[in-house]
């Protein structure tokens, strides 16, 4: 799985002491977007040059550790499964200790500009074929068969 | 269903032109503290009176429609389930135009202040348990029997 | 001056206990989009009808008190000053129990959906002509002679 | 003045296809907080060795030109001003193609965690007087004599 390190920001906890739970999923984006810059690609470079925007479906997260303030979490982002019209990414969030913080999955659907449902590039579909798969261990605990 | 309704500000698109996917579980946190403010106890007494904090164990949203800069959204809270260690609250975001834009879910459990997990107190137990429930077609949208 | 209430929400708030400083802005953007409204046009009828943009040039806050989880806040917003290339809002943000919070202004420039800048359309510069005013208070606050 | 280097995310975005105004202010935030980090310590250390906090009593931005998502912004940070009971920063975001974004400042107090105001402890107050300046650039633009 493709990891990317985040620092907590002040901004980005509540007066419980952690991160807010709805910061996962701007997490969770990072994380998809980092994954397919290590491709070689943005996610800027899919919206403007292939012309499709890939709006989320569905976002799950659980949550098993409250991050905290000025740590560096690790944002760990595979691809769950796909078809020729959606794909999904898992996402597991560790604390600088290693604890394990938070796991969760979003899945996408491929639109046009005038948010017509549309079938990638060829080109995006390769890049998307090559990208690192969710391991083992986050496929149990998402309860997806690998 | 508790129902509460809600303005989308400018803060709250991205530049897709609608709702980004993050918000909509602030949106949950609001439905969540409305519906208990409904029952005549805000969630601020829950954590400062009784002294529980109900940090979120998993939180889950399907979206259907994005919802666009000042529409007046809906969002319709019910409890989906509770036991004595944990609650979830079910979720749905209606557009200004009755358009359903998205559903979800949040489970919680019970801790002090020290994050130790506790039972709620007998006050807190019989306000959750006269809470409105989810209804039935949105507790078939979820996978739940209700 | 214009007046809006607005729950503060956990979200909002940050480890410190109080609302993160950042947020403010989004309440001022809120506070003059109300007082907008107020008048009998939304800001989306600014920017979908007459095809203005209204970005902002500069923004500044002071913090007196800060704000509480699940307070009710008051908005107060007044046009602070006003030329036909731009326009400056003031506002107040006032605590459940009176206490000050919080001013600010913002400055806005008038653009196209280009970027370019332009003057406002009739309509919208006589809805502005009649907008509330800062009042004296504030105005010397934000060290401004009305 | 110290630089650090942030990504554009989707969510830091509005409709208008830039960075929503108030996030600067997080970036201000993060500016500060990676320059203490140069310096040695992190402001958590601050906060739970010192015991201090360093809440913002003043924060003002003026906008140039509009960060774009994926953009790979530069925020420069140095100390504007300081005495005994407070202390400014000033901050310069800058563009991926060197273009000015934006420029600002914010003014913090110290307190202990009642909220008392306190004078900072002598390490803290060495370590921010060798912290880097603001440039004469940015302190002509901000208006403050250096």
């Amino acid at each position: 799985m493709h990891r990317f390190e985040l620092r907590v920001r002040y901004g980005d906890t509540d007066q419980m002491g952690w991160v807010y739970y709805g910061n996962y999923l701007r997490w969770f984006e990072i994380g998809r977007a980092e994954m397919m810059r290590s491709l070689g690609r943005s996610y800027r470079w899919v919206e403007e040059e292939c012309g499709v925007l890939m709006p989320v479906l569905e976002a799950r997260a659980r949550y098993f550790h409250g991050a905290r303030y000025d740590e560096l979490v690790g944002i760990h982002t595979g691809v769950l499964a796909s078809t020729r019209a959606s794909i999904s990414f898992g996402y597991r969030i560790v604390g600088e200790d290693g604890t394990l913080c938070a796991i969760g999955h979003t899945e996408h659907c491929f639109t046009n500009h005038d948010a017509k449902l549309v079938r990638p590039p060829a080109e995006m579909t390769s890049l998307l074929g090559v990208a690192p798969r969710v391991d083992a261990e986050l496929a149990e605990l998402l309860g997806v068969r690998t």
